[in-house]
């Protein structure tokens, strides 16, 4: 066996010559030799002063490697070198692989350097609990030192998942794909949930959606679009569910006759998105189960549409009152959940035909009933993920909703332009990417499918590449 | 026939009624009747007062429509308000088709309400300076009304493309997509080139690339990863070729043995996106064509590889003389291209090992000749369209080169912390999306192939929607 170490934390102290030192050591950097497995030494342990046992583990996989003394290959410094690796460390292993005559039954090192100790940080809470000396690493220590976090098995796979979704997106509606900018000129009088920054003079804001631009790209006749890409956020939110930068999933799309289409796609999207993830992830699903355990979310063919006014009632008649022209708080969006799970056998469904009131100005009433609108939103183990709707189109009939909702029109003249040279019926939906992967692998908080979570708290690992980048 | 007009942008003057009004007009909005052709009106013109054509254009294509007075169906006021349709309005048709007996000639309009005439903005600079007294639409007209502007034949494939490239990525590579955050905290003494935010009196800024993130990943074993997303520049540039906020495609991964893996991945992907554009994305190619003429990028089925001092060598038989340890600018860049073009017959190359001395101090050097790096640039057209190489993945050796480079260690704390926990040889590259399509149709203008282009001229359109999202 050879062990190529690519890393070492600290400096071996002065030793006695070996001449065996060819077979070991560290890696002249860039000249790598063949190699059998490249891994990271999870688990080492030394057995005397002749014997030592590394774990090494590649992803998911580990590979149990043995150094024994043997005169003419393996020295007694090597075997030493060996068992003062430092957990985490990447090595190289060139060997026979054998069955072992019996599984490796522990490893221990005195002062592990890394400060998370990965196996600490891929139990379950039922194992925390079952054993009361095993270490917590809580939520803070794993966003401290999240390049060590990210390398649990749980957290392998929901970022292989959260990858999965945005290819889904892709891949399934074959829609047109564009980029919008994040900086965006304008005081934002109205917004204190806006990031504000100064550009030459001039006051500029971070984008808190791409609305404006999308339904500008539907006006430019792209037919139907969508953008997967950061949006900000600057609101006081301190909830399992809300960041202050998250990756929404867009799309805008021209209407041909009503907004059902709108839906439509969304069902598409997501139904089809669902049964990829199952089949393609299942391994990624069962990692993160056996951290946190959950039931695979429950979704029908196609999915369950049901007006605001048939959940009011289903709500009314379970002796909850609510407004009915009113907005579903999260608690009663939450009973709703569970009164359509036990009805429709469902725990993705969508709710159609909001009140007017509580969608923003831009919405299209119903043409029928203009106390209500052309509008829904989907609801996931009882939470919002996605909001959608039709769009108003005709610059006249904006300016008057803008009005009756209390809006300066002058403040929104860019907008309402936007349509004044033809624009076709269209509606659209947004949804966020973290906050969908949370809800079907039944997270309990939105930092654990953030690979770099930001909330008015965290803004970190701090910028150094300011001063990097050519 | 029956049309349907869905926007109209000056009200009509008081008229006697039309008994047949039933049959055209304003449609109810949300209600949309069974329609066979809904498009824009390019074109309108009258003959007497019994008879208006409309060129119906749906993206690409065009229906000529005849409305002529008949008894009992089309009154001559529906013939009057075809006739006064405005151009660019959503019109939707309901009629005969047939073969036009002679083609459609002409069409005028008194005064266009659109800002930018379509067929103006559709010209090449051939035709325009052809005949003398047609319009040319410039850059700044065209961004103003950009939603006018991007529905010529030219911008419509333009984008096309663009959004056919983020597929190739991901359809070609089947990487890990990350999201990587654009918020980040730190005070950036060092940089003047980027954007500064305050957020609850922290310092803040906007990530430059997502250089540390991306290799953060890859420390978190996620092999190999790529990006698409916002880059923000802070840079006074006023030339063709910068952004202050571009579509960065990045990727990072693993390297097992060499960087020339990297490059392999480099190869593979961009001659199979390019393959893929030059078939699927034809009609597209031509529309830009007629608009902005070009010849199809050369480039060979395997990358042509050329180290820097082989370059160095081309140049200098040409009689050009650099240093050859310094940089090359662009002026050299395009020659160096004119000759690799005659010999190798290629525009689309890589130019390897360069001086370690004008990379980033994280280049990993060669290990045979510490003066050169493990580093190369990939050339559209003579222009630098991707810049890659290994990096240094040693903390240790890393703050070596940092303090060599005369970098303050302590600035850089977080980037070189995160390879303390055990960090893989890795390396990557990373490319400006809009950039790659601008070389690769040959235009002439970055802003061409941004959608919403932000320079340190223009942040607009301002942003209203600040008080209007929910």
């Amino acid at each position: 066996m050879r062990c190529h170490l690519l890393h070492l934390e600290e400096e071996e102290e002065e030793e006695e010559q070996d001449p065996l030192a060819v077979n070991y050591g560290e890696v002249p950097l860039p000249d790598l030799q063949s190699v059998l497995v490249r891994g990271r030494a999870q688990a080492i342990r030394a057995v005397g002063k002749k014997m030592a046992f590394v774990a090494v583990r590649e992803r998911g996989f580990t590979v149990q490697c043995v150094v024994t003394e043997q005169e003419g290959s393996v020295s007694r410094q090597m075997v030493k070198f060996v068992a003062s690796l430092n957990r985490e460390s990447i090595v190289d292993v060139r060997g026979t692989l054998t069955l072992p005559s019996s599984p490796m039954k522990g490893a221990s090192q005195p002062s592990p350097p890394s400060p998370i100790n990965l196996e600490d940080a891929a139990r379950s809470e039922a194992e925390i609990e079952k054993a009361l000396q095993l270490v917590r690493v809580n939520q803070d220590a794993r966003l401290n030192f999240r390049v060590l976090d990210i390398r649990t098995p749980a957290n392998q796979g929901i970022f292989r998942i959260q990858s999965q979704v945005g290819n889904a997106v892709l891949v399934i509606l074959r829609l047109f794909e564009i980029h919008t900018p994040k900086l965006i000129a304008g005081s934002s009088e109205g917004g204190s949930a806006v990031f504000k920054l100064d550009y030459k003079g001039r006051p500029t804001c971070l984008a808190q959606s791409p609305q404006l631009h999308k339904q500008m790209s539907i006006c430019g006749d792209f037919g139907r679009v969508f953008e997967i890409g950061p949006v900000f956020r600057a609101e006081d939110s301190y909830t399992q569910r809300h960041l202050c930068e998250f990756t929404g999933l867009d799309v805008e799309m021209e209407i041909k006759k009503y907004y059902f289409e709108v839906m439509d796609i969304m069902d598409q999207l997501f139904v089809a998105m669902f049964d990829s993830l199952n089949v393609s992830c299942k391994k990624e699903l069962e990692a993160i189960g056996r951290q946190y355990p959950f039931e695979p979310l429950k979704y029908l063919r196609k999915t369950l549409r049901l007006t605001f006014q048939e959940g009011f009632q289903m709500l009314k008649d379970a002796g909850v009152e609510i407004d009915p022209l009113g907005d579903l708080n999260t608690e009663v969006e939450r009973k709703l959940g569970q009164l359509i799970l036990e009805k429709y056998g469902t725990e993705f469904y969508i709710l159609r035909h909001y009140p007017l009131a509580v969608r923003p100005f831009y919405t299209m009433l119903c043409y029928d009933n203009p106390a209500y609108s052309n509008s829904f939103d989907v609801f996931s183990r009882g939470e919002e993920i996605i909001s959608g709707a039709q769009r108003v189109h005709v610059p006249e009939f904006l300016t008057k909703r803008a009005e009756s909702c209390g809006i300066d029109v002058k403040t929104i003249e860019t907008y309402i332009d936007s349509f004044r040279y033809g624009a076709p019926p269209h509606g659209g939906f947004g949804a966020g990417l973290e906050r969908v992967v949370m809800l079907f692998c039944g997270l309990n908080n939105i930092r654990k499918t953030s690979l770099f979570p930001r909330d008015p708290l965290r803004i970190s690992p701090r910028e150094d590449l300011v001063v990097m980048v050519l």
